[in-house]
């Protein structure tokens, strides 16, 4: 391939986010967008310089001069969009999930038409190209920590989410932590064999008339017999806190917050440095435009993604244990082979 | 009390190491010391102008100018020394535990008899007199978190014990991570009620033969609902690593390592900082005399103490549900009221 | 002003860089562009759109389109192009100086240009946009450390220039101190009255051969009576090196470096950082974006610019005081009131 | 030499808080003790175990088995008790400077003395020995950062201290930039051969009336050609202000403050770190138990010691060349080769 035609389906906030940065990147050429309330947001597009707009996603699927398709719609539509995207033979981003459905077999299904099709697929794990978390990656890698034995992950929202979108989206496990269980497997190259987890709703009582929770802490076992700990809240009133460490038998790397300053003031009082970032916008914006390149460049240099189809069964299975063993008070096994595609 | 007329139980290592710090604390006068090999450390005693030197603890103990005992002693001599202390009526100073026994009885017993004699009891978890550890303390107590909700500890050893040493004075969860256990308690202001561990030889597979791990990744549940975090290793290259991090409804508290020097080296390949202190009498050398003139303060002023007998009840408590968690691979509940004595 | 219509003169590098910035900026239509060598540049620019290109700026100043003007041209050219596009009418943004005439009096002409025009003009010193910086004059604006008695500036490049290109845009006090000048004077909130020089050639000796130096101590005094250090190299091996500090009655800010990962590595032998970012093109990335959208922002709401024509005088004054001083071994008065324009 | 036998003469503020760092210290028996005033301090002596005192220093310096004195007196007493001391074959530890007198003569003649007497003398340059710039000097020994270019120092009080003391013990320039002086040669390893000083009462103008200053900003030249700079507050609100950076030709040193805490708190403000030590006496306690037990290992192993008679010689031309440019606003030559002895 040598330049990527891209059609965008979704042009809600998450897609408008998605697709400024998309037009930062070279060998990218925007040819459609689709949008089942795309008059909504027309007038912006236009000024954009985005004129070939649709309502109908079948359309944009047709279009023969689209190689790739970026998917930015809710989660209960990627089931659908992702098999006719497969079909019509284009190269697939999605943010993950690629089911509601907590029964894998939806996803397997899904990334048997991917595989039949022949195409790409990339799922939207930004954090793996976070520049920090990518760094601490780089160094497992090349062995700068000898053997990794323990990965630990904070993982804490700035504020509780409305219960309409946290029922639209997902609860904390298979929205939150989701996240934080690909991160695990990705330091420490062996997928998760066991969980155990605990939580509660210590901030908003309320969420249990919907089946969620707010705190959680959690640990992993991995199959290659390593640990994990795991913790997330849905309130750091301090802004956005997202942490790794790994352990090892050679030393340890830790990523720090992100502040949006290096401003340190000395008073009588005591030292004031700036909170990390508040919202996951502005810390993972290099990560959302890296994770982009990454699929751009895997696709011109025939590469494998950064994150692919299986990447986020792994994740969901480890996600299904731990709403288990939280309803259980048992730890979990969670299969880790991975599935046959 | 004016004055702590004080006898040293106990000089070896541990001993010798508190001995000098005693020496630097005024109110405090050194009147007897006694140790089954007195001898070995008679030169250097009489050099430090202490020439009132026993192989008997028991006529230590009938003394009548001394009034406070401090015990240094291997910990399976415990039990009876602070019984005899007790019936004797001195103040005691004790490192944990107080009975080799898992069994809380044994340490049950030994607390009726310092209740009976109306002596003062403090234990030696010196942590809890960090002066890292006291302000994150110091910090929640004035409301500075709001209600704290997860506690997450992280305790690494420099290297693996030499197995007969681990045999005389408990494995990782007895030894170790009780610590972590007291500290988290203490933090926490809450008992724990639920413990799960999982662990294994990562570092020294040949622990197993003495029943022993090196690496603990553990979940624990509090009385009031919150949640903790520990992990454990005994091998971390690069020093001696103790961290705590307190999240609560209103902010978070971090105990970052300690480090020898302030000195940042930039290069052409990057910027290097010194590693954290190497070894615990290195780390904890300020807890280990703040712990004494904690206990001397209490003693004069007629006030309680930093850590007292119920304490090491409860940690040990947390250490017998992790082992037995660790064998049956299920969570373990613990008793969270404390014990009459 | 309701949109601001921009042309583009000068296309090298640093207006190709500008031109990528300009285009994230909302409010900006780039009508126009102009380099006299534009066929090396003519097909990037169709690839981003821009397809009115010309040799020639006086075509794109007499565009009457056009409102304002981005000049990106070498030194030597400012004084010419920058009083045309005041004679034409647009608002202006250049890079500092106005001219390379060290005597004042050309930059004074300058001026009057632009004043009797009518137009706005911005000059390019994008470190007062710095968010590090930016936020130590906030916080000095805030009263956040009372009144200011010290400012202290460590710039360093990563690497001594080509000798060629340092003859073009000036040495090390014209091109280089020269925004530390203007920082000193941005948070202390008073013109430079003394300057005090030295320096050498610690690095490059031959640069003595084109009258230039590397290496450069300078103490300031201002006209309120306050004081200032100023310390600069041309190689750092770590990367661009670029620090603010200011000391005042009750408390101190300091800006420190920016490095490109949070990111910490722990081994047997120390514990590793990264670097500070290695060139300005990325450590002022932000900085350069921010003084576009302040100068927009300042047009369309008709406010005061960030960085008037003034602000290049004064800065100028004490450069050449500087120089002065190296030349003569004293002390040098700066006049520190404002010229009549 | 096999034991240090000590006399202590002078026992005020600065003599008691060094007796009590002597005791800490193995290899010193404390033989006798002298001050004037020693009625005000005999009890605490004779709790300390020092009943061998007296009011005549002479009575101390004719006592035979004392090989070795401690000089804590104030400042206009040296010149007289050093000579005395040197005359009595004793080996001396003193404080800075030897003569209140700033013509170098008086110390000159002193230090011909001691050299008459063959006896070792050691300064009390006490932040030679403090761990953080202890380790920057090793680094730069080490050849880290290759050539050293550059060095700053920052030194700041928490705040003006009584005129009175002033008077007695020299203003910013004798008392306190005269350390500085010490740290920038012991730094660059090279001798001060310029230096340019500006400086005022921006916070006690009353400081002018016993000819005083509270600001300072200082640059020097070295004899090798390399450079400083200087800074001094009386008052920096947030604590003792004690950092020094060398910047040479691989890199990069900085010794940043010491704070009591590793303590951060996040909250929904800012984060908060503890400021640094308040005052000189916990910020260089390290410093002055080291300093002593290095004169004691010099003593005992025949080595040289920390800091030298000459230093102190060095660092006052420093001072007086800093005084005379403040006087005269021009900048001052210092000799900077070694006067004979």
């Amino acid at each position: 391939m040598e330049k990527v035609y891209a059609g965008i389906i979704g042009l809600g906030r998450a897609g408008q986010m998605h697709l400024k940065n998309l037009l930062t990147i070279s060998d990218i050429e925007i040819v459609q967008v689709a949008d089942v309330f795309i008059e909504n947001v027309s007038e912006k597009l236009n000024a954009l310089g985005i004129t070939n707009q649709t309502k109908d996603y079948h359309e944009l699927l047709s279009n023969p001069k689209i190689n790739t398709v970026f998917i930015f719609t809710s989660t209960d539509t990627h089931e659908e969009i992702v098999t006719a995207a497969a079909k019509a033979g284009k190269n697939i981003f999605c943010e993950k999930p690629l089911s509601m459905n907590t029964d894998e077999q939806a996803s397997i299904k899904v990334l048997q038409e991917v595989k039949k099709a022949g195409v790409s697929l990339q799922i939207g794990f930004n954090r793996r190209m976070d520049p920090q978390f990518r760094a601490v990656h780089e160094n497992i890698q090349n062995g700068k920590i000898g053997t990794p034995q323990m990965v630990k992950i904070t993982s804490r929202d700035p504020d509780v989410l409305p219960h309409e979108l946290i029922k639209r989206i997902g609860g904390l496990l298979f929205d939150f932590t989701m996240h934080d269980f690909d991160i695990a497997r990705y330091m420490m190259h062996s997928n998760i064999s066991e969980v155990y987890a605990k939580g509660g709703t210590l901030i908003d009582p309320t969420l249990k008339d919907i089946n969620d929770i707010d705190t959680l802490a959690l640990v992993l076992q991995f199959e290659n017999g390593t640990y994990g700990l795991i913790d997330n809240s849905r309130r750091a009133v301090y802004g956005y806190d997202q942490r790794v460490e790994v352990f090892g038998s050679e030393g340890m790397l830790k990523a720090e917050n992100v502040s949006g300053s290096t401003v340190e003031l000395y008073n009588s009082k005591r030292t004031e440095l700036s909170n990390p970032l508040p919202v996951f916008q502005e810390r993972y914006r290099p990560a959302y435009i890296a994770e982009m390149k990454a699929f751009v460049k895997s696709l011109l240099l025939n590469k494998p993604v950064v994150a692919e189809g299986l990447d986020v069964i792994m994740a969901q299975r480890a996600a299904s244990a731990a709403q288990k063993s939280l309803e259980t008070g048992l730890p979990q096994k969670v299969d880790a082979s991975y599935p046959l595609i």
